[in-house]
């Protein structure tokens, strides 16, 4: 193969990417419509089901977000019923961040069901090697973006 | 490999994604902060860039949001500068929207420069025949993705 179809096969896959990352976004923006946010409120609020109790400050350092943007995605998640501030029993100055856990869960996972039996259609034509090959290829990708927004908060 | 070991595969390999899918997010959500929109807006911008000229119906057609997203999604866009409105020459009833593309396109990709730098890097430790499994793989994911997303519209 040529230089220039080596070249060829990277922009349509880069090309690829984009729109899947465009899709992804679309589509979490559909499910955060359904449940009265938007798609960075939606995740917000998955990162806080996975680490709960949690303050504003650790949610910033965890999503990249700037305290401003973070501040008023607790105020909508707190607005909408999914999760309320406490201060904290240990260190009264401190304001931490719960879910209400069922709530959250439940509504989150109603609209992805069907989502979920569509993929897991897709992945059973996969063989384990493939899965493993494509697990690989995710962890790494989430490496790179992880540290692109870490760059961008700078 | 005994049915649960599959079972844990592919539940390990569901998490990525989920994942993966939030840190897709979450970047593209620094991205478009360094921009002064959201995510969904900037994700419209690039769709709008594509595809102009363009009407808020299509817009939303396009993107699976509803017409009052898409109407607050443009009001963003025009205020910060990326995108104006204006009549359609053709049937002076209808309103479409451009892109100031220059503009645009010079922002976004001055924040993206560095993540496509590191994204080519690991790229280049693949070959043809994985890139284009991989290119496979996300196809597939994206009609799944897209069907997903018209039936949480309905």
């Amino acid at each position: 193969m040529s230089t220039s179809e080596r070249e060829n096969l990277l922009h349509i896959f880069n090309e690829q990417l984009r729109h899947f990352s465009t899709d992804t976004i679309l589509f979490h923006q559909a499910v955060a419509e359904r449940l009265g946010l938007n798609s960075t409120d939606h995740k917000c609020l998955d990162i806080i089901l996975r680490n709960q109790p949690i303050t504003a400050g650790m949610l910033s350092d965890l999503t990249g977000l700037t305290t401003g943007t973070v501040t008023g995605v607790i105020d909508r998640l707190e607005k909408a019923g999914y999760v309320f501030r406490e201060k904290d029993p240990e260190d009264r100055r401190k304001v931490i961040i719960r879910v209400y856990t069922k709530k959250a869960e439940d509504e989150i996972m109603s609209h992805l069901e069907s989502f979920g039996q569509s993929m897991k259609a897709m992945l059973d034509q996969y063989d384990n090697e493939q899965i493993r090959f494509l697990f690989n290829f995710f962890e790494r990708s989430r490496g790179i973006i992880q540290t692109e927004t870490l760059k961008l908060k700078k």
